[in-house]
């Protein structure tokens, strides 16, 4: 039956999976789910996904939701193919992806959401961004790529001088903030700009980012 | 050497690493942080977690941070000891465990933090808590609580008819909240009821929580 992932291309989470699935090799079905007429929420979409959000992933008769779920799942099912994003067989450096998966869930992603939200997906809508929330998020948002640039400044990338599945999940909502006036969060720390060059040229993302078109 | 957590044992992500080392039937030390004192921003301890909080967690020459990275860890190294909390061998089990970690960590957490952090946390300072923060988050847990008890009502625990690390990471949080008005979101709803009561009579957690009183 092969992997078919339900979402949409622009949509940051349904980006994440897409980006795991290319850098894991793995074949996949990309099928459409219909957001402005609420496909997400009808009652054959909520018994897949009980939040009704996007994504979710097929395999067989395997459903999935939670996109850094669907990207762990990915990335372990298929360790013997394409790039190495866990580390599996050497428990310290997994255990290392482990943490700046974490800190990615729990750390960047709270910061950056809300400015990307309020400065990219507003506007979409016809709406105008509450700059309060921006502000107060640049700030944190601030505090955070400040241990990031201390990280990079000794490794290459978030876990180690490996690719991880750690950057990985950090791409879509960073290549969003790099179109707006807050890319000079990334570009004024010589580090972190040089760990974002270095992982949005990577061919998988190129692939990815090339549908993320905002309508 | 063993290992060392360095915590308090009434925080909550603290509370949420011991029990997962009780569960896998690993010795552990406590190491006490004074954060009265300011402890977990001084530069000895920043760089051991470089976001200045607790817990961390010390396995000879590895150290560790987010408490949700340490619980899958602790998981994983030990999958031959204690309870099986990751269902490692069954991939299948394996993904679903995944699906409600993440399910914990983005959608139980964000909403039912600020109602424990207004009522437990801030009149501990001697602070009168936002009640209005409080309102808005009871209203999205609400919603969160009627899909777990949807799918509480055809599964004894959140990942299958199995006690997992899904299950555990919701300890700490919900252990507070019971000792709140809002325990009623918890004890209105049967299966959400039924489950909380397995999961809080476990040794592991008992043991823990003779702990968790707060100053
Ligand atoms: N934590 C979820 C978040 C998914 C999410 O927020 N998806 C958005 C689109 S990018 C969505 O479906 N929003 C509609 C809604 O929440 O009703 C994940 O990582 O998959
Ligand atoms: N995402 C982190 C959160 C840790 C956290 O918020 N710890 C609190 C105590 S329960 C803390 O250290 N707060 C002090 C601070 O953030 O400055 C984890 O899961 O370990």
């Amino acid at each position: 039956m092969g992997i078919k992932v339900l979402g949409i291309p622009m949509s940051t989470c349904t980006a994440r999976v897409l980006t795991s699935l290319l850098e894991k090799e793995v074949d996949y079905e990309l099928v459409p789910i219909d957001m402005g007429k609420g496909e997400h929420k009808s009652p054959d979409y909520l018994a897949k996904h009980p939040f009704g959000q996007i994504p979710v992933l097929q395999d067989d008769d395997l459903t999935l939701f939670e996109s850094r779920a669907i990207t762990s799942y990915v990335s372990y099912k298929y360790k013997d193919q394409g790039t190495d994003l866990l580390r599996i067989g050497n428990v310290k450096e997994t255990a290392l992806v482990g943490v700046w998966i974490e800190v990615e869930s729990q750390q960047y992603n709270p910061a950056i959401l809300p400015i990307v939200y309020q400065l990219v997906i507003v506007p979409m809508y016809g709406q105008s961004p509450d700059l309060a929330i921006v502000e107060a998020h640049v700030e944190k948002f601030n505090k955070v790529l400040d241990v990031y640039e201390a990280r990079l400044s000794h490794h290459k990338y978030l876990a180690g001088d490996f690719f991880s599945l750690a950057d990985l999940n950090h791409f879509p909502f960073t290549y969003y903030l790099m179109k707006t006036q807050y890319a000079s969060l990334i570009n004024d720390r010589p580090h972190v700009k040089a760990w974002w060059e270095s992982v949005s040229s990577r061919p998988a993302f190129k692939k990815v980012a090339e549908n993320m078109t905002l309508a």
